[in-house]
């Protein structure tokens, strides 16, 4: 039996399809019933009901954007950093494996190789780095799980929020039965706040830059699939193979969408950070080959973003 | 036996003396033998050790003031909040009861009684609100521990201190089994970094304002009075009965040590912070007739501190 923490979220609620369309037995916690962030209840629930693997898609994300995490920092902390811990204690206990949904947003850039060592570049707004990024240069590489996080409370700037979910990392990142999963920009066919086609529709502005982005059902999917082939614990980037700059997806989503609004830029990260943002965001450029390594399938970017758009249902689930 | 976590800290060092003289037996667990912020390890230790009792004198207060937490954003919550999570959760594998030392710094300014009900007024500098401090009127008061932490991240400003330590109130208040004993602006006759006195005596110029105050040895002696006596479990108020001004405590400096030196205030809030601190300073005033009701006795500020200055020795202990 899983037991399934944060299920009615955006991701959650793909968990609770995903291991629906497998046919697993699974046990979604409403806090309600069993408070979870108490590690008294938690670690009850898990004996009791002697569950196998537990998958945490709980935490605080902000609303309506990480801009929130800056004024709740008691939430943001108890949700992205004590919540996880509570877990892993409790799965220490309990002896069994589990898997946190952490972000890529801990990163910052992308790395450029230069002769022989990458070099990080944190800022891709740079005209340098950005020509690469749009021609594609093979020395514009991702962020491999092996890179120190680079958006954080130990290498600021960075938002509350990437700073507590590379908190949670670091702790949670100590025990040995656990999957720490990056998702980066979720999107998919179905148009939610947090997704990001959705969001580029409902921007007055959008904000230009690059990223890798991951689609939601394959995030849940190989999530669950790194369980099932038992490939070892430790840290994954879950994005789709790729990066992609915003003007693409905006490009795609004209094509395909025929949407009946123009689309505009902000001219700048200025003004961009001056109009629209309260904190620093994170655009980076993540590697997936450590997934694709451990035998996980997974669509690249433009084919998962074009099948989403292709599919695009306006129903809100 | 009892295991003392952050022996070599400032109020660790304070109950080493307080357990020998009592002649308990305890154990100083030094991070670089018992990884105590490791569950496991922790818990090992406990299990091994047959812990009837556990003492957190560890955290992280910032070097040389507060103002350093705040850049220190990840060690501050490691220390303050992830840590006291961890002892909690191993505490209560273990099933022994254990301390926390935490601090009256989650509070800012004092109570006004005013008609029926106590107004909180956080800002003791308003003139209206200093001159009945000054005249110790007897609306004055307080903060219990039936009173919400006002300086806090759920009430903001606060500083990244204060706001991590009552994030650790938060979460171990919810473990019946634990003293939160909190501590404020330590002093006693042994100069030292930490010691309010040693403070005063080299700043270039003081902050003046009205705190209660901790005796360091009395608060050590009250935390285990309380465990000893088998006092309830849960919050208290660890200052020395009443409340003084920095004047105050600068004129008995004067007249006690007659330092070679003149004293200067800062002519403003404006002023000091403008020029000495970073981030916002606690001061405020506690109630401490919980501890006393238990029948713990600890002497009034006044003569805790005057007996400081008595016996004022310039050893570094």
């Amino acid at each position: 039996m899983i037991a399934l923490l944060g299920a009615s979220g955006y991701i959650g609620q793909a968990f609770t399809v995903e291991l629906e369309r497998r046919g697993k037995r699974f046990i979604a916690l409403a806090r309600g019933e069993v408070d979870y962030t108490n590690f008294d209840a938690l670690l009850t629930f898990l004996r009791r009901t002697q569950a196998t693997f537990l998958i945490n898609a709980a935490g605080y994300t902000g609303n309506p954007n990480v801009d929130a995490c800056e004024l709740a920092r008691a939430d943001t902390l108890l949700g992205n950093v004590a919540l996880p811990q509570t877990i892993a204690q409790a799965c220490r206990i309990a002896a069994i494996p589990w898997g946190h949904v952490s972000s890529g947003c801990i990163y910052s850039g992308a790395k450029v190789l230069s002769e022989s060592n990458g070099r990080v570049v944190k800022n891709m707004m740079i005209d340098s780095v950005r020509a690469m990024v749009e021609a594609r240069s093979p020395s514009i590489r991702g962020f491999t799980e092996e890179d120190e996080p680079n958006f954080t409370f130990r290498n600021p700037p960075c938002s509350f929020y990437s700073g507590s979910k590379a908190l949670a990392e670091e702790i949670v990142g100590r025990f040995s039965n656990c999957y720490i999963w990056r998702l980066r920009i979720p999107f998919d066919q179905y148009d939610h706040p947090r997704n990001y086609i959705s969001k580029l529709l409902r921007y007055s502005k959008a904000y230009d830059n690059v990223n890798s982005i991951s689609h939601r059902g394959d995030f849940v999917r190989s999530c669950v699939d790194l369980w099932e082939i038992e490939a070892p614990y430790g840290i994954y980037n879950i994005t789709n193979p790729g990066y992609i700059s915003t003007r693409e997806v905006v490009d795609l989503i004209r094509t395909k969408l025929n949407p009946a609004r123009d689309f505009d830029f902000w001219e700048s990260d200025e003004h961009f950070y001056r109009e629209a943002a309260k904190t620093a965001r994170s655009n980076c450029i993540m590697d997936s080959s450590k997934l694709l390594s451990s035998g996980v399938q997974i669509r690249p970017v433009r084919k998962a973003l074009e099948d989403a758009l292709n599919n695009w249902a306006t129903v809100v689930r």
